[in-house]
């Protein structure tokens, strides 16, 4: 916190001297001839022998302004650009540690070729990790590189056995003990040409070098003895006094796995029971198995807190509710509590706590809604006024967004002057419902609070509780989005609903699965959700549905559905041209005929077994699209970064109309022979096709499924295989 | 420097306490929850009400490490994301100030959409400017536009006018004398309904606003009355106490006109005398009028300096000369001096200094060459020992890459003890000839120095002559060569010589010329050069060098040829396969036949007046590639930024046989209109043809002209223009 208050300190009183200055002052005054940035990589004349630049680390955000984003358990790839001038080699190292360690693990980098190199750490803990790169020119390495060379050449080498002998020698200068008395004794061996057992050393041979460009023949003539002794002895004592370190110490953090594979449940528990009748914490945990069996793996409820009466909307968002009617979960406060309280139609904290516990048994955590908003009734608003904006005749002001006004709703002023206090409670919100057992949070309209309280109140929460998840329920602008996703929220809504056109599927998750945007955002796929029923469904029916789901289930890692709206197919919309659902569950209760023959339940379970069977389908980082010849047909992969897994999906976008297609695949990048046959088994169907070479032929009847799902298996020919498919 | 010290001084500390570590401590130490950057954007709870969010600030180098260089009397472009949590709005602003000054100006910056913004400045003096961005939310504006949406929508308004008068009077109270006094009548008019003239005032109507999505109707229902000026008023007093700032000030190097756009010609000077005698200065001064005249505005020789003896290399690169033979003039020093002596042979110091101000006469600039290596001869050798490697034999280290070994050159030590005094001394060198008048220098092998040197180096000279041009001929790793140019290359040679399919060249220069590349490097494009005779000139004759100087001349706003060789189309190997030149002149004097009738000359000069003609060719910015249809067939534009020049060229890069094709352009994105002819005037034959549409047919034959420069004229239709064409 130290630097953080430092820098403040120092914006804070450069806006204080603000002056506006229109003309130029004509004042001369010369500026240091360096750059003056305090994390310039080379200060020259102070520094004048650390040769070794490093640059574009990747992953890094913002220039390391905020973390990268890796889940628990995954192997993590550090890529850097590390060279020097002239033609010396050089040796770099990563160094991470955890947040709770202090001091350094070293993993050594491997030259990719051009001058890029990586290494790699398992996150094996959750929290923060710090990471940076070190290089250093290595004389040693150089010599030997060289050495091989003129051996190549035919040179006499002899002359260079005395320089080899003196790098030796100091190397045993910077090592202690055994390791300082054998390299002494290799010192010897290359100035006598022979070695401590006597036998005649022309040079110690190079093994192969990393990094292609400079991988030298692994046998020289005239066969000169092996030393790797000697070259391991070298590589635990190199001399970094001219090493230089990447000037920025760059963060990560490691979530739990949920924050990146989960399939999400949305449900309104007040349409959990009987009909007609308003459902209770006890009525969700009669609807668990059914939503447990089809294979999610979070629960999501609108807020559970008691809804206030003032200005409450009625059905169908009708400006003032009749008597009876719920109103809407969103309008939160009233007398009976605000925001650690719990609905009392719903039950009681008790009942929570016990829903907690019987989700936890079907394999389901529960997401709690957070929406930092309140209804007029709220007790904060008679408590903290100071927290509320006011008109100028003392009303409070409701939120608006000119000219639609929202009468349930009154806004938090987030810039009041008592923000800090105002902060620390709704923190204190969070933390109550932690304390109760949850564990995830959706988050509603975190767009319009700003980033630096995000960025504060997740980090406060996931210091103590790295295991924390935060979705951000933002549909606005893309910077804002990636914004939020920045300042630490875990997953993020996405435009995914909007997209429908092979061309927009593949721009926007091109987009975002690759870097930067892949590095801090994790989208979260929905298809569906109580405030978008987007057109394509309404007019496509079943198939759509389907088609969606599909989409959803094998594009994102994460993805979720608003049910039993979804999986029963509910497309009526409030009106033509709106994405309102007529009889919209956030302002009435629901009663859903989840046996329906008609149900995309079976889908559903079939496509989450799908996902939890396959590796590629859990992470976003190995999506590719492929060309069909047919704008209605989308054909993408995922694989994982071994290509042990690579399932393709084709997608028929044409909700009405069987279509067909050539898909191209990039055999060689999926790990797949080109000459050969391969399987092309098919999962939701069981089908196995036998495919050959890149193009291969894919019909989809879209009112039978309107995806297909192909897993490949390789021939082995091995024989040791009895069977002919692995 | 203070910073920079202060960083080497810790990073020194780091580097002294390092200890290896492989294992995991395990104490455990909590971080900091906030990130722990120097340069985070915001501060949790010490700056939660600073809600602006600025990113991707653009020009922008390695995260504001190094400058952006741009020309002297560029309009320089500023770019930023900047936007906040929620839908106020926002205003944002550049400041910049050159070096000499210690106020910033400001320049509102414009919105472009999607939260992007822009300003300008004029780059009107050398050297240094700094530049960064202001953003705060903007109440006021918010009003305003809120306001007319309520206006639009019909409703009562009359509420909002206290608040508004409200923001005003805060204003008033930001300001000074008439400002203030007339911002608190525009606050009682708002109050009252009227106005100071008594006049009845419903609301203050927004002007349009920038940017798209919020833009308003420019008149509203009611016919409000505009004030614009309490728009004006509100607009010179905002409230910026929470104002956000970039972190980082940028630095921008602006270098003369020269760095940007120039054609250079390398010229032997010891070829320069008759046929058989070692040419002077003087003799090259009889070759201006020669070199002038063809349009070059840089003349540049290779060292000028006393040739060592010892090891000197024959004809032919021969191991040992024969007497007599000049040797290679990057065999730098001898008994006569070192790098601040002239080879006896070309004349005196004095000649050289004559030279200068004749080639100023014919507006020629003369570029030196800047070789850090000396002869084993050279003076250094024996005063400063200390400067150079050694053998464990005590025999000086000769130059070498093993395993080649080149023994008329040994290499300076950069990372010998007394590296301080070496690095002096040899910014001592750059500063001799900049007191004799040079300001242009092609530095050879940079990348074989280290980068804190060269940024050293240039940094001193640049800040006392901000008018030095250094050239860095540094063939090697693309990441090397571009940090050269980071390090403060004014420009660079390219792989040019080596791209010759239309796929290879349009890869190339896309990369270049787009961001990050085109912020800090300038490619200069030399066809050929002393060291380089391409396979595609050996074979192909002289279309090939036609077609490859057409090319460089319209790619590059920067390019330069080796002569007489490149003119004379001088195409003999040393051997097959080889780049070298039979009887190179870097070995022997040579005898040009300048006067030949296959001599390039007369398309040089035309080449070089369209260069000078058309703004578009002298920036590197406007350059897009197009389809032709034909892989033979190279086509591209260079525009200004305002599309008031437009030049299209179109190569055939087949040196054989005549090629026909399609070029296909995108009229609107160069402001020509869809369904209108225009006229194309072919700049090197002055033909001109009438071309309709985006698809027009050319064909070229290679014999006569290799490539064919159009510039486009448009219609004007009004009846003031008596030329049908302007």
């Amino acid at each position: 916190m130290v630097a953080a208050r430092h820098l403040s300190a120092e914006r804070g009183g450069e806006s204080d001297r603000y002056d506006l200055i229109v003309a130029r002052a004509p004042v001369k005054r010369r500026l240091a001839t360096t750059a003056p940035q305090p994390d310039a990589a080379v200060a020259p004349l102070a520094d004048g022998r650390r040769r070794v630049v490093i640059e574009a680390v990747s992953p890094e955000v913002e220039g390391g302004r905020f973390p990268s984003k890796r889940s628990l358990g995954e192997r993590v790839a550090i890529e850097a650009d590390v060279f020097a001038d002239g033609h010396d080699a050089i040796s770099c190292v990563l160094r991470y540690r955890h947040q709770s360690e202090t001091a350094w693990t070293e993993v050594p980098m491997l030259a990719l070729g051009n001058d890029r190199w990586r290494a790699e750490f398992a996150a094996s803990e959750l929290g923060r990790y710090v990471y940076t790169v070190q290089g250093w020119v290595d004389p040693f390495q150089t010599w030997r590189l060289q050495l091989a060379k003129r051996v190549v050449a035919g040179q006499d080498v002899a002359p260079e056995m005395e320089v080899g002998a003196q790098l030796v020698e100091a190397a045993a200068g910077r090592a202690q003990g055994a390791d300082a008395t054998a390299l002494l004794k290799h010192a010897e061996a290359l100035r006598s040409g022979r070695d401590a057992a006597g036998v005649p050393v022309k040079s110690p041979l190079p093994n192969p070098l990393p990094g292609g460009e400079r991988e030298l023949p692994s046998r020289l003539p005239g066969g000169e003895k092996v030393s790797n002794q000697l070259i391991d002895l070298m590589d635990r004592h190199p001399d970094r006094s001219e090493a230089v370190t990447y000037p920025r110490e760059l963060e990560m953090l490691v979530d739990p796995l949920r924050a990146r594979f989960s399939a999400w449940y949305e449900l309104f528990p007040r349409s959990a029971g009987e009909p007609g009748r308003h459902g209770t914490f006890r009525d969700v945990e009669q609807r668990l198995p059914y939503i447990s069996s089809m294979g999610f793996d979070v629960l999501y409820m609108p807020p559970i807190h008691p809804i206030g009466r003032t200005n409450r909307k009625g059905a169908n968002n009708t400006v003032r509710a009749s008597s009876g009617e719920p109103g809407s979960p969103w309008a939160i406060g009233s007398d009976e509590g605000g925001h650690k309280s719990v609905h009392p139609e719903l039950g009681t904290l008790d009942d929570f706590r016990h829903l907690l516990r019987a989700a936890e048994e079907h394999g389901l955590a529960i997401a709690l809604d957070i929406a930092f908003q309140c209804s007029p009734d709220h007790p904060y608003i008679r408590e903290h006024p100071e927290w509320f904006r006011h008109r100028p005749d003392g009303s409070i002001q409701y939120a608006e967004n000119p000219p639609k006004k929202y009468e349930d709703i009154v806004p938090f002023d987030f810039e009041c002057e008592a923000w800090r206090e105002l902060w620390a409670e709704l923190l204190s919100i969070v933390r109550f419902w932690i304390e109760q057992g949850v564990r995830i949070f959706r988050v509603d309209n975190p767009h319009t609070k700003p980033f630096a309280f995000w960025e504060w109140l997740i980090a406060e929460v996931k210091r103590e509780h790295p295991e924390a998840i935060f979705l951000a329920e933002a549909f606005t602008r893309p910077k804002v989005m990636y914004r939020l996703a920045k300042a630490g929220f875990s997953q993020s809504y996405t435009y995914f609903a909007w997209r429908n056109t092979a061309w927009e599927l593949t721009q926007y998750f091109t987009e975002l699965t690759q870097a930067p945007v892949r590095d801090f955002f994790r989208p979260n796929l929905w298809p569906n959700t109580p405030d978008i029923l987007t057109e394509y469904v309404q007019t496509g029916g079943r198939p759509a549905f389907a088609a969606r789901l599909l989409l959803a289930a094998t594009l994102g890692a994460s993805y979720g559905i608003y049910g039993p709206a979804f999986e029963l197919c509910e497309g009526r919309a409030k009106e033509p041209g709106s994405e309102e659902y007529l009889d919209s569950e956030k302002y009435q209760l629901r009663s859903w005929k989840t046996d329906s023959p008609d149900s995309l339940r079976e889908m559903i379970t079939l496509v989450n077994e799908i996902r939890h069977e396959n590796l590629a389908l859990q992470s976003d980082r190995g999506l590719r699209f492929h060309p069909t010849e047919n704008d209605s047909l989308l054909a993408y992969t995922k694989s994982t970064s071994d290509l042990a897994d690579v399932v393709l999906t084709v997608v028929n976008l044409d909700p009405h109309h069987t279509q067909s297609g050539m898909v191209t695949l990039p055999l060689k990048a999926l790990g797949l022979e080109s000459d050969k046959s391969y399987q092309a088994h098919e999962l939701l169907s069981g089908a196995r096709y036998m495919w050959t070479g890149p193009r291969n032929y894919v019909e989809i009847n879209p009112h039978a499924s309107p995806a297909q799902i192909f897993r490949f298996r390789r021939r082995i020919r091995s024989e040791h295989d009895f069977e002919y498919f692995l």
